[in-house]
């Protein structure tokens, strides 16, 4: 093996760092051990040779592109199961969520895979909302896919809205037999993954009808393609929806039934019932279904919002430290851009914020956790807190990772818009979860209404749940401010109070004049929106603050991610500065002072940045970008990247003499 | 012909409209004639069925999507000589202009053509800096089409930094001949499009040498390939660069140089020149070769900015008023999405914007048009100035555009996220012109140096240019603030003086404590970026608003451009509030007041949205989004779009029989 040689800018870089990375790569992965589980994935699967890609998939036909993803997803799980034996275990939640979610899955399946919804939703929704009965029967078959499922929800004229649609489920007590029926073209099931050519069983919402009533929307179970010839059974109407921004692995299809039938069985019956002479027995409690879809806004912020986020401030800053351009002192040659304090800018708030993700994506997840279990118990209590701050965070930090991965790819300039290096799929993959399993704006509406809520509490004297406690006590404003950590939360606090506690009156103070509620709430919902974002940016600096005083930190990286976390409040402070001169204690004369530290604070995190992208410990195989891999060899990977082109197999294309020449001939 | 049915809600939209649709068509183009003019073109170019895929080319493999584009890019200028018999006129700038930059071109050749900068960057600059000899030569090879052009700049390791480029031209007078070479790999020629297997001609920009001096770069016409074989010729490496994130027609390639050798004439000689025996003759002025830069700024302004914010608000906003969802009233049913404000607030600041830029482009054109005569006569005066706006409004306005793109796209949901409702392809198009022609950050910091001076010119009491007059009188804040269009103008003016009166200050304090002057240039960048940023929105304000004094304008239209002028103003107002704050004689107390203006601005454009993107009069050939078609038939267009998927044309794909019945049977 020939030894790599690396780039000697980046390497400079390298020794820099004043912090122990792995110390960081362990406190980013939850402790040693998760950190070496980790490696260990990531050698058995993504080092695997069979899914290098002898031709980037971008080259293929459509058609072609998801044959591949096909092939792919079957090895991927057959090596899944491999993996298992080699190492004893049983499959386990954590590792397929790992390998579609994440990291891994990124690397193995980069346009995304028709198999992630079995997994993410058909098989959840199986174990939360089917009887034991169900769950018998049905989970073997899935989990050893025998059979492969789809979770068939949105319709074409229908999304954020579950209540809206249109699709039917008539139960026929002589048959015991509910009829699935689409009764319009906008009742057409549109977007689920794999359901295009892939998924031969459905999970599908529909409007549950029987003895004359309506219901509402309950879950079933369906068919949808013979399992020996995968031919579409009878009175199913099945294709995918076409290409899209990206994601073109999934294969989300559409479906449309034409009274379809299927045992009462296969409703999913844990909650409410249907009983055999179609007596609906309601459910125990409307928010029981309410798990799945905060599981998956939990996951999106870490496997999504975070994973793309530190790949591409991961590529871009090692691309900083090797390009050189322009010149800062003449006469001295070009620098590398790195030392361009506009490229710092446009950085380093992005490896703040893929931390400040990660911290919070840990705190929600063991949230979430003891949650489930105390809803298991039959205590609702905190599902409404749990909603409301996972409601706001999957908004923010999806949209923020959306923003921040293309910033990072126009700080790299015109190579950061070569497909080769793997922004345009992070900002795909990135930005639709912007718009799925809840749409960003409606999320934060959801958000403030529970700070609205809370507000109202917070007048009554009511005790507060510990996400908005922060009500009771910012309401004033002492003076001066400092420049200092305490301060600056403090600030959050005092805004996020400031534009909760505006809003909330100016919606009163109408709906008391006698305007309709909800009128008033939409007439005020820009502002909603604003207070919602201004609290959940509360909650992420909290939460990386919070990391600070754990004690267990060495003082080198506590300094470190102190920089990191000031910057990260001082950068979206500044961002937003406006509210904060109306509702904290910040004041004219202090901005300067602000901007000021903010440009201190990059010059304080420049020398650590590639250690602490270097930490983020992303495997080349897994960045897979010319522009970012550990070596800095940029340019040779990029002209070798090139090379992978079809076109360029021969010197001449065959539509030289099929179209340009005649054209150039023809004396236009 | 069948009638189309046009979708009720749509319709109804149509009819709330208070002002006349063709009077704001005919503002927007320059006049009834230019109107008239316009929708000829398209009427003969777009409506033609060659132009129409059978297969849509994102469902192609690479290779053939580049195939079509050649294919597509000849029909088109076949059809442009049609065109010229059928009118008697001879070419015209102006029509290229219009087929390749803009709304035609857009339409035509959707993901860019690789014949673009033969007449975009090739022809232009044979005709700026070719003597008259090389252009008799040249040119009508060129105009022709008897040979086709590019412009080779960009190198793989060197961008907006000129001077940086590495590839060389060594004079040999012996042999009368410059001997091009390319002495690393980061001096390959990287980005041009064309360039990879279409163009057999290209002007190369290289780093001068004769009589053992460098004298920097100046352009050399080099032959390819041969013209009967395309084969590239000898020493010419060759070849394309690959996928990305649009653009993928245009074939953009690389280019490297084994001391190829070309005559002396091919040095084009307008400006500097070398003789016979190597005597090197400098330019009269180094600022002539400016013109074709700033040109390509300008045009970039209407052609790309302008032009793809109006398709995206146009198909965002008659979606908007299809789509049903949720409930404002309950037991009302699902309003138009419209009716959110939310969503209003996503869509009115960007039919707001694209005016704004038609407005700004208009002027800066005329400007440029001007100074470019001026510059004929020797007259390098306004040179700066031009540089300086054009330099900002590029920045800003395919900054804006590309952001307003995605905030439409991700207002129409999921099926935004599709490739077939355009928004994809036009966000890469946008994207690219945010790097091209001048880095965006690099280009703001242009403009702030030319503020800077314009400061210190104030202090001297130097008399002013025209965009920078406001410097002398907008230091002082006069309270109190009213909500009116004259005080958000003087708002922004303040604005932009306070900026770059304290960042020239800041500068100037440390340059003279000793500081290494380009060392406190970059310190202060982010705030110089700020600053240019705010003269920039300060100048598009002033022209929007220019625009309602036009006394041709009647009452009625001038009511609606009115409440967009204001809207825009307060809307990037306060989006930027807390600079405004800080400048402005906008106090924290009157915060509310403003934001209740820009809701109630959204209110007053509410009826007039259809109306609005309906006179932006853009043919649904052009738009090519089901999402926007005129007749509003949103759901039935995206089912017949999805059938258009190749893999749809089978029930079961291939990849059933080949991977995922043997994985399903596999047992996992």
């Amino acid at each position: 093996m020939v030894a790599i040689k690396v780039n000697e800018d980046l390497q400079k870089e390298r020794g820099k760092g004043n912090f122990n990375l792995e110390e960081l790569t362990n406190l980013l992965d939850g402790g040693a051990e998760k950190t070496e589980q980790r490696r260990e994935l990531v050698e058995f699967f993504v080092k695997d040779p069979d899914f290098k890609d002898k031709i980037p998939v971008e080259y293929l036909s459509y058609t072609d592109r998801y044959r591949e993803a096909v092939r792919k997803s079957c090895l991927m799980f057959y090596k899944i199961k491999d993996y298992q034996e080699k190492k004893k275990s049983g499959s386990s939640v954590e590792l397929y969520q790992a390998l579609l979610g994440g990291m891994l899955g990124s690397a193995v399946i980069k346009d995304g895979t028709p198999f992630a919804l079995h997994y993410v939703m058909f098989l959840p929704t199986l174990m939360g909302q089917g009887t034991v009965e169900q769950q018998a029967y049905w989970i073997g078959k899935a989990w050893n896919c025998q059979i492969l499922g789809t979770y068939a929800q949105t319709e074409l004229g229908h999304g954020t809205y579950i209540r809206g649609l249109e699709t039917t489920s008539h139960y026929d007590p002589d048959n015991e037999e509910f009829i699935l029926h689409s009764p319009t073209l906008t009742s057409y099931k549109w977007w689920p993954g794999g359901l295009g050519h892939s998924a031969n069983y459905a999970i599908v919402l529909a409007q549950l009808h029987t003895k004359g009533e309506c219901h509402g929307i309950h879950a079933f179970i369906v068919q949808l393609r013979d399992e020996e010839t995968h031919m579409p059974l009878p009175g199913i109407k099945i294709g995918e929806i076409g290409c899209k921004l990206g994601m073109n692995g999934v294969n989300q299809g559409y479906l449309g039934f034409d009274k379809v039938r299927v045992p009462r069985q296969n409703m999913l019956m844990k909650n409410a019932k249907v009983l055999k002479d179609g007596t609906y027995v309601k459910s125990p409690s409307d928010k029981l279904t309410y798990g799945t879809m905060i599981f998956v806004r939990v996951a999106v912020v870490r496997g999504i919002a975070a994973t793309y986020l530190s790949k591409a401030v991961t590529i871009a800053t090692r691309y900083s430290c090797v390009r050189r351009q322009s010149e800062i002192r003449p006469g001295e040659g070009e620098p590398i851009i790195i030392e361009y304090r506009t490229q710092q800018y446009k950085l380093f708030p992005w490896i703040a914020a893929s931390i400040a993700m990660n911290i919070a994506s840990t705190w929600i997840w063991d949230m979430y956790n003891s949650v489930t279990s105390e809803l298991e118990q039959g205590d609702l209590d905190r599902l409404p807190e749990l909603h409301a701050i996972s409601c706001v965070l999957k908004a923010l930090c999806t949209s923020d990772a959306a923003r921040g991965i293309e910033e990072c790819r126009k700080a790299t300039g015109g190579h950061g818009y070569m497909t080769c290096s793997a922004f345009p799929a992070a900002y795909g993959m990135t930005t639709a979860a912007e718009t799925y399993e809840g749409e960003n704006t409606v999320l934060y509406l959801q958000t403030s209404r529970y700070l609205m809520k809370a507000w109202h509490n917070v007048q009554n004297g009511q005790s507060m749940s510990p996400t908005v406690k922060y009500l009771e006590r910012h309401s004033e404003r002492k003076l001066p401010w400092t420049n200092d950590l305490p301060s600056l939360v403090s600030a959050y606090y005092q805004t996020a109070t400031g534009l909760i506690r505006d809003v909330t009156e100016k919606v009163d103070k109408r709906v008391a004049k006698g305007h309709i509620p909800e009128d008033v709430w939409n007439y005020y919902s820009n502002m909603l929106v604003l207070a919602a974002e201004a609290h959940g940016r509360a909650f992420l600096v909290q939460r990386f603050c919070d990391i600070l005083s754990n004690k267990e930190i060495s003082p080198s990286l506590r300094n470190v991610l102190g920089a990191l976390c000031e910057l990260y409040a001082v950068y979206w402070l500044l961002k937003n500065l406006g509210h904060f001169l109306v509702h904290s204690n910040i004041r004219v004369p202090d901005v300067e002072s602000i901007m000021d530290w903010q440009d201190s604070l990059l010059q304080e995190i420049r020398p650590n940045a590639v250690s602490l992208v270097d930490a983020f410990d992303i495997a080349d195989e897994i960045l897979d970008s010319p522009l970012g891999a550990w070596d800095g060899n940029v340019y040779e990977r990029l002209f070798n990247e090139a090379q992978r082109s079809p076109l360029n197999s021969m010197p001449v294309d065959e539509s030289f003499e099929k179209y340009l020449k005649p054209f150039l001939r023809s004396n236009l």
